[in-house]
């Protein structure tokens, strides 16, 4: 795990949020690599349960709603975390998740544990707390949003009227959430600012288990195609008695990450549970007029709810390898690679011309470059040897090289010196050296070829 | 504005959050339509700065930072706006937007306004409070970021290293920010909640000004690009009174609202003072080493920093238009139209079968559906009339209609019934109508030519 935290950091995936100031607890950036990983992450989320889908329309909720809708959710009253604090060294524990019955802080330098005596556990809302408007009285309160959730329970009569579907229908909403997590920890796996990827479908309250088994094979084969394959995910039924009381019925997809099996998304039954809520302390009804039984009802919902850092994290770990191979001067030396599947690869292609002093290769590179760019992110390098270049985009997760070398040029089969003079002529069927980052085999290919080439394997 | 804000409501571009309980005062959601609007417009800034640059790399931040950020940036000394009550109604304004001496509300249902005596005005911060942490004392205290800039200029080292980037070079970043403001108004024109598009474009000192007017040249032809045209953006040089006391020069494009003419970016060159700034507190460098000039020095900003929901809005009003046209009855009726350049339409095109109860045209329907759906948003419809289809997508932006209609299959050159019978061939070089949404023209399309003529319609 330090080895990938290090890598983030290194390459520009994560940045420790307001690092100069020593950090905040909880809080991270995303570098100029991570935040185009999650980019693709997040567009590729989108568009599978919204542009390739009839059922699924889109939705984005603001992060501050009137404290009203968490009143009526039960936020305000029991999204809490029981906590114990240490009477000696006055560290903060999560009550559930202590190992010991005495205070299990080692302090620094130091090996042992500090074993002070612990208080009764309390109670400790999650939810941040904020005031909106000019006063700061009780009228005035709100909370961040703990879960993206309730936005599209409280606008499901809305979305429902201008989308004009019929049931079974989801909305689908991408956006930040922020729990006070009492203890933040295993890098962005739990932080107190992060994000969500949720659909609430809505059904029949008779379909309700078939469709809480429809989406648990749908987001199987959904981290299939991100790169986390079924073999490593672990599908938890969450017993009755782990259950969120609202659920009839609850999948946790839990990963195996360095620091342990943990949960990537949970697909919940939430019964009409928060419709119901919502219906009741708005005094607004919110049933569904059902044409073909002619009755009314409110509808069930089934919820898959992912970790957007959650699953990046995931994501990182399954891409990251070290290999042992041989490097230019045939040394044996240790590769670090990320084998992003090229949908979600940061920069798809690097660019470089062999030597960056022959004008003949940079200018053929930059229009290679310009040729690309319009269609997906490329990266041009001209820094450092050949070697390195591959390394470094090794480490980046880009899954293709293309290098503009003497052979560019047709008619300059043999090496070096010759085709160096050759004027570069567009109506030649010019060749590049293609580089695959997993299998580090190298392919000559057309320069005309290239963007349906890449297009196909990025899609 | 009436009108635009009603059919934002009635087509799923905008509600107010919290709808059922009353709404939160400062605070939108974006339905289904306005999600895929706003991120078609997030979507083609990112791409142009970010995408189709050398020069610019994208981060993205969290929304909770250290409080010490704010303290180094100036925010929570002076991020505030002088803030006046009526001593008669306790209605709140803004000292420096009154336009009187006495109270100007007015009360519901009565044309007079209050008068009442206006209290001394007081400074009122604009940052949401929270605490971070189980405790609520001092320490745990920080704010919502009342702009996403900050992140970036504490961040600049760590950006600068992973990117090995020279001077000249930005940082592209979009993200929710938060303002207390006492009088949130002009429907999401200034709101409490929003979201910015903002580049932090580092540059050598000396160069300041001369980046300042690249950027705005650059952000005109941007705004072109979606829809805005220059002669509806007037350009104000902000006068030195006027100006942030940090910056040099600041330019304000400004849209012509129905509400009036206001700010949609300001361009500021905001010199070494962040920079400056997070180095003296945090007691970190955030210098850059030259290496033409073998110097040292803090790099100089300039900052074009747009509003996203500001610039929907603007869209949305230059979108809109009314013009009489005649129904299928040949009847006069008023038609709204929404239009949206088409690379920012939510939805790229309706395809419709002609009649809903003929399976050949519904199936072929269907089949053009799961040609296009792979490469554009589009929403098959077979509900009401033609007519009152091409209308409902008219008022939703939707730049192509495509039906499907008994000429679709080759060698049913004449009207309906013969038509209706025939097989459907897939080696047929099938043609639809394709209809515009601007000038109602309509035209025949082969079904295999309509996606490449779309995706260079939408591009």
């Amino acid at each position: 795990m330090e080895k990938i935290v290090a890598l983030c950091k290194r390459r520009g995936f994560i940045f420790q949020s307001s690092e100069i100031y020593g950090g905040l607890n909880g809080a991270w950036d995303y570098g100029p690599l991570g935040v185009e990983l999650k980019r693709n992450l997040k567009d590729y989320w989108w568009r599978c349960m919204t542009q390739l889908r009839d059922d699924i329309v889109g939705f984005d909720g603001s992060i501050l709603m009137n404290r009203a809708v968490w009143q009526a959710s039960g936020h305000e009253a029991t999204f809490s975390d029981p906590m114990v604090d240490c009477k000696t060294c006055k560290a903060r524990f999560r009550a559930d998740q202590l190992e010991s019955s005495v205070c299990g802080q080692k302090p620094s330098k130091s090996p042992a544990t500090c074993g002070g005596e612990l208080t009764e556990p309390r109670t400790f809302n999650l939810m941040f707390k904020t005031y909106v408007g000019p006063v700061q009285d009780d009228s005035a309160i709100t909370y961040l949003r703990p879960e993206t959730a309730q936005a599209m329970f409280v606008q499901f009569k809305n979305v429902l009227e201008v989308s004009r579907k019929k049931l079974p229908f989801g909305i689908a909403q991408i956006g930040k959430a922020f729990r006070n997590e009492i203890n933040p920890r295993n890098f962005t796996f739990r932080s107190r600012e992060f994000e969500q990827m949720e659909v609430e479908f809505f059904v029949k309250p008779d379909t309700g288990f078939e469709w809480l088994d429809k989406w648990l094979e749908e987001r199987l084969t959904w981290y299939e195609a991100i790169g986390i394959p079924r073999g490593k995910i672990h599908v938890l039924t969450v017993p009755d008695a782990d259950r969120a009381f609202y659920s009839k019925g609850t999948y946790d997809l839990e990963y195996e990450f360095p620091f342990g099996v943990q949960e990537l998304e949970g697909i919940a039954y939430r019964t009409d549970y928060d419709l119901k809520q919502h219906q009741e302390h708005s005094g607004k009804p919110l049933e569904y007029f059902d044409e073909e039984s002619k009755t009314k009802y409110i509808p069930h919902v089934v919820e898959p709810s992912a970790g957007v850092d959650r699953t990046i994290l995931a994501v990182l770990c399954e891409a990251y390898a070290e290999e042992t191979v041989k490097d230019e001067a045939d040394k044996e030396e240790t590769r670090v690679v990320l084998r992003f599947v090229p949908r979600l690869a940061p920069v798809k292609a690097g660019i470089f011309p062999l030597l960056k002093n022959k004008p003949e290769l940079v200018t053929r590179a930059r229009e290679v470059q310009k040729l690309l760019r319009p269609l997906m992110k490329v990266a041009y390098d001209e820094a450092g040897s050949i070697g390195k270049r591959y390394r470094r985009i090794d480490e980046e997760g880009t899954p293709f090289g293309i290098t503009i070398d003497f052979e560019t040029h047709e008619g300059a089969k043999e090496a070096s010196t010759s085709a160096a003079g050759t004027p570069i002529s567009a109506g030649q069927k010019e060749t590049v050296t293609l580089r695959h980052r997993d299998s580090m085999k190298q392919e000559r290919i057309a320069i005309a070829d290239l963007p349906a080439y890449l297009l196909a394997k990025i899609a």
